[in-house]
Parts: C-alpha cells; sequence; structure tokens
C-alpha cells in the first residue's frame, strides 16, 4: 500500500485563526547580507495553539517558495479552503496545537502581507518594485527571529518546513543553535543545483520576457501575467514526477473525440498547466516571485557557513534533526538529503533520516503521508519529553494504525 | 573511463555539401494525418557519398527537433562549422560515406528549407503562419518516402535518428516495413509522455504569450525573440540532466568576485541558458517550434499502429532493430527503450539494446561516444552484409581500440 493511499489522516481542525501584522526592525533595521537594511518593515504572521507558561513549546513553521503564513486553519466561518499545511497541523495532528505553540510567518520578499517588492518604499512613496534589497534564506531568518523576539520566545522547540521552508530550517539550526531544540527539513537541499537554478532562471526570464512587466514597474497596470503564469507552469513541472504525471494525466485528453490537430489545450497536463499558471497569477506577485527564486539560488549553507564545506557549516548546530526526502523528488533528490544527513553525523549530531517512497514527485511533503506524519509527530513529542526532562512519548494519531506502526521507525 | 572522454572520434571529414530542394507532392497532394493535404511542397537535403548500382546502400538520417538537413561536411571552404552529426558521418565514420548513400532532408513543418508555417500560402501568397496543417510523425515520413521516389531508393539499408529523429525511425519501421532493412533509434520514445508534454507545452505558452507572437502572424514584423529564447531555455534543461549540469556549472559564477545581488546572470548555467536562447532566435521559426513540438506530443506508435498496443504496433515492423538509451536520459528514459524493446522480441524481432551509461543527459546521442559509434557502425556493417548475403563485417574506427572492443558488444 502506498504511504499515499492515506487520503484522510486523524486529527482535528485548527479552527479559526487571524493574520496578523507586526512591525520590526524599527528603530534599528535589519541588516542584510546584500549590505543593505530594511527597516521597518512588516511580518505577516499566524499563530495556533498557546505558549506554554515555561514557554518551552514553540514550533515554527516556515514556508516554501510561494506559501504564506496561513498554515493552517480557517480565517472566517465561510472560508471553505484551509491553509496550505492543515493536515499536519491541529489539535490530535502530528502539530499538535494543544501542545505546541505554533508561529508560521510570511517571509520578507514575499508578498503575502510581509514587506516586499510590491510594498511601499518609506523613501519614495512608490512600491518598491525591482528597488527591493536582494533577500537570502538567512535575512528571512533574521527577520523571523524578530518576530519571535516580539512573541518572547527565546527557544524553539522545533523549526519545521519542507522545499524552500526547509532551507530556512537548515538556517536557523546553524544560524541560532543555541535557540533550536529540533529541526525538521523535508524534501530540501543544502545548496541550490545547477539544475533547480536553471529551472528558476527559465521561470524569471519569463517574466522579465513579458514587456508587461516593464522592469518590474507595473503596479497600478497591466500585470505580467502571461509571463508569471509560464513560470509557474515550469514550477509545476518541477513539483510532479515522471511517474506522477504518467498516473494522473498518461495521454488522456480533455475531448475523448480525438486528437484536435490544433493548439488549444487538448491532453489534460496541458489544461492542468495552463490551469495552475492562471490561479497563480490571481495571488502571487511576479516581483516577489523573481525574489524568491532568487533567495533559493543563492543558498548554499556550505558556502554561508562552512567556507564550502557541509562538515564545517554543521559544526556550528547543535540540535537533533529529521530529514525526510522522497523517492521521486527530482527537484531536490535524495542524494542531497543524504549529503546533508552525512555531514550532520559526522559532526555526531543526533540525525533520524527517512527517504519516503512516494511517486507525487517534490510536492509530496505537502499531500497526505501516514508516514510523514507519525515520523513528525514522534520525532516532536520525544524532543519536547527529552527538553523537559521527562520519559519519551510516542505520538499516535487517535486511530491510525499506520502511525503506531512508524512509530517504530524513528 | 566515460565513454565521452573520447573527445576525437577518427574518420575524416565528409567534405563539401549542398543543400538541394525539391518540390513534391505535384500533382497529387500529401494526404496528412488532420485530413488535410499539402501540396507541392518543398523538402530540403543533403546526401554524402554515392547510391550503389543495385541501390542498396541508403541510409535515411532523420532530424531532431530543431535539426535541418545538414548532418554532416561543410557548405563552403570558408565554412568553420560542420553538420550537425559530422562525428557520425563521413567516411571511416560509423555512417560511412565510402559505403553508404546518406541522405538527410528537413522535415515538413520546419524552417530550415522544407515547406512550413514560415512559407508562403500558394492560396494567398502570405506566410502560412498558424493556417499551416498540423503534421505529425506520420505525414513527415510520408514526405521522405517521396523524396526518396525522386531519388530513386526503394529500399533502405537503414533509418537512422536519435530524440525526435527516433520517433520517425520508428514511424518508418512500422509504416513501410518493406522498405526497411534495420531501424536505428536513439534516445527516443514510441509515445510522448505526460512529462515531455508538459514541458513542450511550457515551452508554447512561452512563446505563445509572446505579444509579438501576434497570433502566429509576426512575419515581416518583430518576431516573438523574447517567447523563442524562453521556450528554448526550457528545452535545453530538459536536453541536460541533473549530474551533466552539476559538472559543467555546478554554482560557478561569471564574475569571481562573488554574488551580485541583482538580476543580471551570475551563475554560469544562467549565462548558459541565456545564450542559448539568444542563438536559437537567430536560427529558428517560433511557429515552427510550436509545429514540431505539437508533432512530438502527437507521437504514440500505439495508439497509430496498434489500438494503443506496442506489441500489436510493431508486428508490422520486419526489420532489425539497434535500440539505445542513455543512463542520464530524463527526457526518454532508459523504461522507455526498454518497453519497445519488449514489444519488439515479442514480435520475434531482431533486437539490439544499449544502455550506454552517460552523465550528459538526453544530449548524449549528439555527442562524441566511442561506444556509440562502434555500436552504429558495426550494426550498419553488419546489416549491409546480411542484406547482400556476404559474411558479417565488424566496422573499426582507423585506430579507436575502444571502438574494436565494442564490436563484441553487439
Amino acid at each position: 500500500m502506498s504511504e499515499y493511499e492515506v487520503e484522510s489522516l486523524s486529527g482535528g481542525s485548527a479552527g479559526r485563526v487571524e493574520k496578523r501584522f507586526v512591525t520590526l526592525g524599527d528603530p534599528e533595521p535589519l541588516g542584510l547580507e546584500c549590505g543593505r537594511s530594511l527597516g521597518p518593515f512588516t511580518l505577516a504572521y499566524e499563530t495556533w495553539g498557546d505558549l506554554s507558561p515555561a514557554r518551552d513549546n514553540c514550533v515554527l513553521i516556515c514556508h516554501a517558495l510561494t506559501g504564506d503564513s496561513h498554515a493552517a486553519g480557517y480565517y472566517s466561518e465561510e472560508d471553505r479552503k484551509p491553509g496550505w499545511w492543515d493536515i499536519m497541523i491541529g489539535p490530535g495532528k502530528p502539530i499538535d496545537t494543544t501542545k505546541y505553540f505554533v508561529v508560521c510567518s510570511n517571509v520578507i520578499g514575499g508578498c503575502m502581507g510581509s514587506t516586499g517588492p510590491s510594498s511601499l518604499n518609506p523613501a519614495t512613496g512608490a512600491p518598491w518594485a525591482m528597488d527591493f534589497p536582494v533577500v537570502t534564506m538567512g535575512d528571512m531568518v533574521k527577520a523571523q527571529k524578530l518576530l519571535l523576539d516580539h512573541l518572547g520566545v527565546s527557544r524553539l522547540l522545533a523549526v519545521v518546513g519542507g522545499s524552500v521552508g526547509g532551507m530556512q530550517v537548515l538556517e536557523w539550526a546553524v544560524r541560532y543553535p543555541g535557540m533550536v531544540a529540533a529541526a525538521i527539513p523535508l524534501a530540501t537541499t543544502c545548496e541550490h543545483s545547477a539544475l533547480a537554478i536553471a529551472f528558476n532562471e527559465v521561470a524569471r526570464q519569463a517574466i522579465m520576457a513579458d514587456p508587461a512587466w516593464n522592469g518590474g514597474n507595473y503596479y497600478g497596470a497591466a500585470l505580467p501575467e502571461y509571463g508569471l503564469a509560464v513560470a509557474r507552469m515550469v514550477g509545476h513541472v518541477t513539483y510532479l514526477s515522471d511517474e506522477a504525471m504518467r498516473k494522473k494525466f498518461g495521454r488522456s485528453l480533455q475531448d475523448r473525440c480525438g486528437l484536435s490537430y490544433r493548439f488549444e489545450p487538448e491532453f489534460q497536463v496541458e489544461s492542468y498547466l495552463r490551469h495552475q499558471g492562471r490561479k497563480f497569477v490571481e495571488r502571487f506577485d511576479a516581483n516577489a516571485f523573481l525574489y524568491m527564486t532568487k533567495a533559493a539560488d543563492y543558498f548554499s549553507l556550505q558556502q554561508a557557513w562552512g567556507d564550502g564545506s557541509l562538515v564545517n557549516a554543521f559544526a556550528r548546530a547543535a540540535c537533533r534533526f529529521l530529514v525526510v526526502s522522497f523517492t521521486s523528488d527530482w527537484l531536490y533528490p535524495t542524494y542531497q538529503s543524504k549529503a546533508m544527513v552525512q555531514a550532520m553525523k559526522k559532526n555526531g549530531l543526533d540525525v533520524s533520516f527517512c527517504e519516503i517512497t512516494a511517486d507525487l514527485g517534490h510536492d509530496a511533503f505537502l499531500l497526505p503521508s501516514a508516514r510523514l506524519n507519525s515520523l513528525v509527530g514522534n520525532f516532536l513529542a520525544v524532543t519536547q519529553a527529552r527538553e523537559r526532562g521527562a520519559p519519551p512519548v510516542s505520538w499516535t494519531a487517535p486511530g491510525a494504525d499506520a502511525a503506531r506502526e512508524d512509530a517504530h521507525a524513528l
């Protein structure tokens, strides 16, 4: 049985949540790696659960490339679509909101409430556009640190995230070793590969080739929606896999009457990609996409922290790690996770590693998986017990046999 | 030692060659699979070597997506760049022009001399643009058949090609079984996968999103060069591999002073892709790119010839096959070649199959490889001997030890 046949996993909804905003970097602006500084700036964030009196139960969630602070729950009674990681976060779920104080913020450079290129530049009163400073994973993490200071959290039980969120997790573990008890980087890499940079560059070029992009100055005018849609289509190809696409679409046609001999979308995979492109344009800022991909391309833990050596980079880390990769992820393949695990182990760090068999490609970390849920739930429970000096507690999803079984795998 | 460390393989130049043009489909137009017809139309073609008196030594070369008739040799004394498969075709080379009469034509729907969307529509006197009929691999092969009729060739010693050229090879073997003694499909597939369609669709959308594309009516005006460049960049990512990109570019920067924190190309892989995009715009027609990719997406040998069964499709074939795949080709992975080999074998066909270890991705079939040269050279030599009822002859590249050794592998 595939892990992914478990369509519905146990646990309740995180319920209503509100997007909050905090002004940070004031009066002291945030120094950025590019040499410029940013401040005051806004972070949009959401929280679930309560901070314990000992302030020792905070789990920070880091979102992926085009994600946001809305990791779980609903904004209103009418809201039908929960947050992007609702399968993972909620009462009785692996990131259990009855036990943990869960925080997720939109990264700086983004467009979901935090300051980014679509925000107003206080110096000009106009949107920053391409005058916004290039931000790195390190800058994003430093901004998150300021948010935690604001929330009165001085130590994280865990920092968790997949893909570009996983890069932030790794950055946290190395940049603020004294603040992190456990780190869970999923479907990610310590260093963006040439292939990953290539895909991002194609996507960026698609945006920048759109005349409506206009050097980034499209605010209040026509949006570079064609370019951004193509960029998103590139992304979606990389998020799936050959096998996932074969199973999901194969060569099925929209129209059962056969080939059209025209250039309208006719294969289902074509319609899927065009749909994803169109949907994305409604919710995401093209310049923010440029900045997010650039931050991912710049990410190299070994360059930033180890003079080119990943072993040296992890010499700074002090937390427990749960590293998870997925067999069909060809954007950040398992060999890249194994490299980070080896570097962690060479530093004597406490590392659990699991490669989950999944045909869903890079997207797998966002999809229901009893194994992933079990791994994360147990790892957090054990970490909390250790932090509190209590005996280890194993996490069991209510009624989930598969999860109980998986508890032994850790 | 990697096969690809053999940078320079033996054999001489095919020398001067001229691009010729023939008018076909007149007075009888070519019936196309879409239901329309085309004629009169032009095929651009080139030949090397001489047709034997018995007319039994013709090798047809089928070019890939954006290739042309110029497979080998030079157009003039000043010409510094040989044809695209010069490493394979020439005196003493695997496709030996002292032994074989080698023919290569530009496909219909293309833009390198054969009739395609940039050609004038005789009915209107204006370029066809998107009024050009959608052509298939079958249509391309039927046009090639008319060229061979014109050249007085009624039986091919072999038909050879890689990638989209390999699709034509497979189509030849099934469509005209009585005309083909041997077929050599390289780095190809019997059926375009959802992943391959997805990449093509992203590329097409990049072109069609360019306002200069203008519904295909850009002739005599500004070309959709940005869209076409992005489309080509998508292609180039798929032609390489994770490993090839890592070895070729890694995270090397153009500028050794470090990261620029700007959006100009700085990683070498970015510059490479932009360069490939720019170069392509100078030589290729955007509409032709749409038609070529569509023909590839439509290709399904099992649908066209076997009611969905590849085994049934190959029941029509009668030739010998040499099937070659490359380990790092993720556009048309080895499992797809193995599927065709199995279907051939189930029909009792004479099949040789080799998966060549190569880290160069899909492009590997175009790059120097002692093993590929040896496989092709020997297969052709043995085929010719069999056709003539002579004892088998093994092909040896002058001075190439690796090639001699490989001869046994066949």
